[in-house]
């Protein structure tokens, strides 16, 4: 007798695992291998910037009052009594009529309220001595980069949880993050189950198929952020099955499987379920590929029992397993980012479930674009490696045509949604 | 008397630097290590996809002749003389009313021609036999995943320079590529010159600030795909600078440095170019920040005068560095993506340069938004972290307001565009 097999909706599956989920852990890291990592806290201005008042112009710093009869007709003489470059600071009291010379980022001397850029002055010397002449007035804090006028100190710069960029790491650098607290990633382990798999640097056999899956998952878990215990794959047998998981379990924060959740006579996952003693949250989703994609949970902990056909697997963890990782990185909208585009091409093809396609979104003038990125059959692997998002196209219907404004869901993001959807 | 330098278009300096475009080498990697690299080569099919003829359901293989009694009326009953899973081949020959119990991605026997589907066959046993029987008549290839059907063997799949995402991933491991021929990152040689300049541990002096280019550089240099060899940092020294640039650029295959290459006092780039005997492609570009971009070129290995300012910095690398680089790790479209997207912000200010702002693009309704990142002074490091894009405005108008089409170059992006823009 064929098992029967209920199907939920994709957001009520969406919204299953979503009830396990959990902050994940902060640690350490230098600020060298902080790049691409998840901020663990908000990353606070530990000093203003600048923290003195800096020249923005190659110039002289002087006494504003000093410059208050020049003009056009009147030209006002300084003396030069000292010329410094970024990183110096003048130790002179500068006087009336005098003068610093001063380089862009150099501090500006306390006694002086103003900045005359080099273009608007003469220079001469007479002697050994140097000195500045302007044929205009300046008022105090013209040309003065004053301190704390880009941030305070204490001030909120970027939130807990944004994918650290080259931006976020000079302002880590700037503000002395030599350790930069990130989100430690969670452990996600992954077992390939299929007896017809053969190892990527194995010669292929009649009837068997090379392990695809468990290398493409892997990069799936890298991209979202989370680090991967990868144990090999396994044949379907029950036993071997069953005690490689158990094991495994306690040593991850997520498990993943792919292959054997189906209905077929090999397909041992749900045995495995039942007799781990974890709760099915659900074992079929009313869409195509992956309607197959089950998750379970024991102990508060996912299990999630993924296709072993690679586009069905590929679909599953992208809108199931990465919400909740996104989620224990500290993501405030872990949620595949969606967005609607104009369809190009046609999809005739009814469906009683919603399909989730492989698509490439592009821009034309600024608007978005989608098109399937291969030949839409769920053993495709092919139209996996132009795929940069999927377009959600909802069952019930005859079918797409060019001009449909389609959802589609973004794969290269680290912006995300918030849910609902 | 300040130096008068006369700028150039920024796309003429785009050209400038492009003229020393070099293709890159290629190595072989792990496929484990593969992830995120560019192709060294095109990506072609090692065999047939499927490499046998497959079975896409689970179900019963058997001859189509033998089905063409069966009907509704007159149920045909097959003897099920074998049963197997994926990964399995069998060894019966299949004779008439003879019928393989077959899985999901088993190959189907070469006696056989067609895949009945468990659903719509009738199971039973009689004493150790199993049997099953059909209504309906199937054809020759009916549930058949023909060998060749996905991929021919030979096939180019993915072109040489597109970035590794997951789906390729699982290509590579589908055609057994355990070692996978990748763009060798060119060598980024990196100096940071500023007397005030301190390193991200240090505590705060008067006058000083802490090293933000060299980590923000890094990053940028590791995003575009490059390998960074960092040499720190350097006081406004001539000689010193002079001797540790001289050393390092045979080092490398491109050098950059920031700082001291604007017309300040201690601003000695522009004499080491002289020392050197490397040839200044332009020294002054007509856009804001940035506009103090210097770019050397000596026995054809350039140098990348950045500015020390690090809004300037970050746009002159995105702008006139990373072109290069993608070049040489085999981009076809190296050049930043430029889109047009709809300004949801006024810029109100004039400016005779264009200007390179900072910006954060986004999605509404399937079209482009953007808005600037943050305050766009070229001093303030915290519009780096919400950009995600730069915005052109060009200059010689008044401004410009919401609802405006401009210019965007996207930086979070691997696909690039063409030249010209």
């Amino acid at each position: 007798m064929l098992e029967k097999r209920k199907p939920i909706q994709v957001a009520e599956a969406v919204e299953k695992v979503m009830r396990y989920k959990q902050s994940g852990a902060v640690e350490f890291v230098s600020i060298k291998e902080s790049h691409g990592r998840y901020l663990g806290k908000d990353l606070t201005a530990t000093s203003d910037v600048p923290h003195f008042n800096r020249s923005p112009y190659d110039g002289f710093a002087v006494r504003s009052i000093d410059t208050k009869e020049a003009s056009l007709q009147n030209e006002v003489v300084f003396e030069v009594v000292d010329h410094i470059g970024a990183g110096y600071v003048s130790s002179k009291k500068i006087g009336p009529m005098q003068a610093v010379r001063i380089m862009t980022g150099a501090k500006i001397p306390d006694s002086c309220d103003c900045v005359v850029m080099l273009e608007v002055a003469r220079s001469f010397e007479d002697g050994d001595q140097s000195y500045m002449s302007i044929k205009r007035s300046f008022n105090a804090g013209d040309n003065v980069s004053f301190q704390g006028e880009d941030a305070k100190k204490g001030e909120v710069l970027v939130e807990k949880g944004t994918k650290i960029n080259p931006g976020i790491q000079a302002i880590l650098a700037t503000f002395g993050y030599a350790e930069v607290p990130v989100a430690k990633g969670p452990v996600i382990g992954l077992f390939a189950t299929g007896t017809e798999l053969l190892e990527v640097e194995e010669e292929l056999e009649d009837g068997k198929i090379r392990n695809s899956n468990s290398t493409m998952l892997i990069a799936q878990i890298e991209r979202v952020g989370a680090d991967v215990k990868y144990y090999g794959k396994l044949p379907d047998e029950f036993d071997t099955c069953y005690e490689a998981i158990a094991t495994a379990i306690d040593d991850v924060d997520i498990l993943i499987t792919t292959g054997g959740v189906s209905v077929g006579d090999f397909d041992y996952l749900p045995a495995i379920y039942e007799k781990l003693q974890a709760e099915v949250l659900f074992n079929k989703v009313a869409m195509r590929p992956g309607s197959v994609t089950t998750v379970a949970q024991i102990n508060g902990k996912l299990l999630f029992g993924l296709s072993g056909n690679p586009s069905a697997c590929y679909v599953g963890f992208e809108l199931f397993a990465r919400p909740i990782i996104r989620y224990m990185l500290g993501c405030r909208s872990p949620h595949l980012r969606k967005e609607t585009a104009i369809l190009q091409q046609d999809f005739p093809k009814a469906n009683p479930f919603t399909r989730f396609v492989r698509a490439d979104v592009y821009v034309t003038n600024g608007s978005l674009m989608v098109r399937p990125s291969g030949v839409d059959k769920s053993n495709i692997v092919m139209s996996l490696a132009r795929a940069n998002a999927f377009m959600a196209l909802p069952g019930g219907t005859r079918g797409y045509g060019v001009g449909d404004i389609v959802d589609v869901f973004m794969l290269e993001d680290f912006v995300g949604s918030n849910w609902p959807w």
